[in-house]
């Protein structure tokens, strides 16, 4: 297969098992150096090993490089192109992709009864979850996606499924089977506690032998949240994450009337954090969605837990849920990174969620605080590195740094020519006419581009998405190169 | 030419006044009937006649026409597809377009300094304005924007440069050179009130020698705001809308340092709307961005005036303004419609700012008021036929009735296939899975949608853009049908 064929085959991409080519990606490298700094590297290369593994970075041309990297794969950008990290999705349901964009004016305990649970409930089907599945993660991963955190439904066989799914298609996932044994349909439920643990076993048990090291695919334990799980399930599933050494994710202080349930149904707890805290379910392992009306004393618990905070601003201002004080949680300490909460958030894109985190830190200060406000590379660094923290990741992807895996995106702004025309219409919304710096560039990128943007995506060094705009990337095998 | 390379052709327009072909547009036809009910005809025709103006419609398959409709052009939706009236952009800062997306954590006063008073200076040079215009209009055409009320910038060459881009494209558009006369950088602001008015004056005439029936084209008197004019400079330019009949637009109460400015340039006025109203600028053809902030009395003294507001919820978000209490505008009887404010709103795109006015209209929900939240239908209302009510042009534009003018889009939704994967990926973002309701389409529309989906854009009946997508559409010919 030529190298040209191999591309273009992308979008049924090789079994993940498959070894890699050294490559060598040059050209201008962004990532986040802090929560309000970027790293701007204009002239940067990174070697990335047969395993996916950055082995080298360097600043300038590289020089004085071993045979076996002189004879690599070669990757150049051109004008108005960068890499940077893939985005990590630290809250999503798959499986309410279809319902993107429907959900009326109802909020959270309506929109499940109306929209979401005969959504979900319908993943009986196999084939309805094969075609569901698909396209999300096909989606999910051209709009740059590298790591996903997601919700499934109760059943068995579609949760292992999106996991066969995210391995064959080569996206990095945690993969959750949902957990609910009360006050949810009576179709649509696990019957006992033990019929709850028993099918979330069984999903482990599959993404274990799919996937014995975690290379890719990570199980994880997911109670819906504390008012669709009795405290036997909860204390079941807390105890299962310790035993198994597993992540969590669950739901937290979304919404008014779901706080109020949640005080009413455990009315011996402290608090809704309190609850979680209870049965096992705050640890450094815990992805908390939303945390939007926490009190002092629950940020205070899950700080002193370690707990993470997945904070989706597209769902919360659709479903009129409320505005999280992102800048609070950072200030105490606590890990935040974005979720798109796909469908409660009608976007399943990351950078749409960046700037939806910066526009709703916007809202938060025009409540009296200034401070509040998030600016572009706070927003990405909560896409990124923010992310990397909260699916227990750090170190691992969310940047460009010598032993970490090469999960990134490939990014290209449309130039506009002397004419005010467009080099291709259908580059997308991002237009630099010139006298932009690269603080700008970045800028708009995140307030008007798309994935239109993202032209070609790799995790742990394989190719896992391109837009035909690649084709224009100039690629260069060793060989041809000492030609 | 035949008809394809006619339609090919479409991004270099034929010359306005060349007469078209009589055409029958046939397939499903959504328009707003009310503020918050569409009107969804699935099986709707309409016929356009040589002067783009509506000659009939119908809700079933047209039968027993005259031979001349019967010999007409006629183009047939497939699935997925339906004709929508087109935006009407009541605010957009057209010289400000290449800083979309750049204006990080400032406010209004500050990011007037730094951000964009330097862009608009730099359009004293007709290169700079022709390259900007040319691509703000393409622009905004590619999001279906078909009426757009421009703010250009002192220069008279360059306004009157914008005014024909307008016309050779083809776009609708309210052109006005800024007025300002104080409180701006020495090097771009009016040297004096009669220069004023008398370079106006001369993009008036420019304008009214272009197209002195105003069939697409209309100028419109701009000072800038209040305090970037002298009360002389504001009230020769009321007196000059009086007796020429013209609109005026301005910005209003968008944010409380400006507010206190004013207060304290006009001591004895009662309010910001009382400035203008002393001035002749408060009048039925009154256009106010913004009017975030206003008092009870200034918005009875609107609606008794009967001037119109343009609501720009992603500019008020992105510079902190504040958020616009729609609701209680329009429960008062004020008409609203929607502006993209570029560039201190990140987005060109009426579609985008829709989604953005309706969840402006949940963070108002938030502070308690659960009628304040706008639908998706409301969303659209504003962008149609609010909008054509804020320019003036009620009854010609912003819906399909016999004796308007056919300024429409073409939207086409991507379709998911039983593999899910999708029929293009170019297509854009909205995914049809096939369980949707219209309306469930219409709002992942406006959620999920970009200028993918406007694939073709009409104004008075002239095909002023189109994707390569249009390719698919069925277009037949009155002989060929007969054949």
């Amino acid at each position: 297969m030529t190298l040209s064929e191999n591309l273009n085959n992308a979008s049924t991409p090789a079994p993940p098992r498959m070894a890699l080519r050294k490559t060598v990606f040059v050209g201008p490298v962004i990532q986040c150096k802090s929560l309000s700094e970027l790293d701007i590297c204009l002239h940067g290369a990174i070697g990335v090993d047969e395993n996916g593994k950055i082995a080298w970075v360097t600043r300038k041309q590289p020089a004085g490089l071993e045979k076996e990297w002189q004879e690599a794969r070669w990757i150049y950008l051109g004008e108005n192109e960068f890499f940077f990290p893939g985005f990590i999705d630290t809250h999503i349901h798959a499986s309410q992709y279809p319902n993107a964009g429907v959900f009326g004016k109802s909020t959270l305990m309506d929109w499940l009864d109306t929209y979401t649970f005969p959504l979900e409930s319908s993943f009986a089907d196999l084939s309805v979850a094969r075609r569901v599945y698909s396209r999300v993660v096909a989606r999910t991963l051209s709009h740059g996606t590298t790591t996903a955190a997601y919700y499934a439904t109760t059943h068995v066989p579609a949760t292992n499924l999106l996991a066969d799914i995210c391995a064959a298609r080569g996206q990095r996932a945690l993969v959750g089977r949902v957990c609910m044994d009360r006050l949810s349909p009576p179709t649509y439920r696990d019957e006992t506690p033990s019929a709850s643990l028993a099918a979330t076993k069984s999903c482990i048990a599959h993404i274990r032998a799919l996937d014995p090291t975690s290379s890719l695919i990570t199980p994880i334990i997911t109670p819906r949240f504390a008012p669709s799980c009795t405290a036997e399930t909860l204390s079941a599933l807390g105890a299962l994450a310790q035993q198994e050494n597993l992540p969590t994710q669950t739901h937290i202080s979304e919404n008014a009337s779901e706080i109020a349930l949640v005080r009413e149904l455990f009315p011996s707890h402290a608090s809704y954090a309190a609850v979680y805290d209870a049965h096992g379910l705050l640890t450094p392992r815990s992805i908390l969605a939303h945390a939007i009306h926490l009190s002092a004393e629950e940020r205070a618990l899950i700080k002193a837990r370690g707990a993470k905070v997945s904070h989706c601003p597209a769902s919360n201002a659709a479903l009129t849920s409320g505005r999280l004080r992102t800048r609070q949680l950072l200030d105490e300490g606590i890990d935040v990174g974005l979720g798109t909460d796909v469908s409660g958030g009608y976007t399943a894109s990351v950078l749409a969620e960046a700037r939806e985190a910066v526009l709703c830190s916007r809202h938060v200060a025009m409540e009296g605080d200034e401070t509040a406000k998030l600016a572009v590379e706070e927003g990405l660094w909560l896409a990124t590195r923010g992310g990397a923290r909260v699916v227990g990741l750090e170190g691992r992807v969310g940047g460009f740094e010598v032993g970490m895996e090469w999960d990134a995106q490939l990014v290209r702004l449309g130039g506009v020519g002397e004419d005010g025309e467009l080099g291709d219409e259908e580059e997308g919304l991002v237009e630099v006419f010139g006298g932009e710096s690269w603080e700008d560039k970045v800028a708009k990128w995140v307030y008007t581009g798309d994935d239109r943007n993202t032209v070609a995506v790799w995790v742990k060094g394989r190719l896992v998405h391109q837009r035909r705009g690649f084709g224009k990337v100039r690629i260069v095998e060793g060989d041809e190169k000492r030609v």
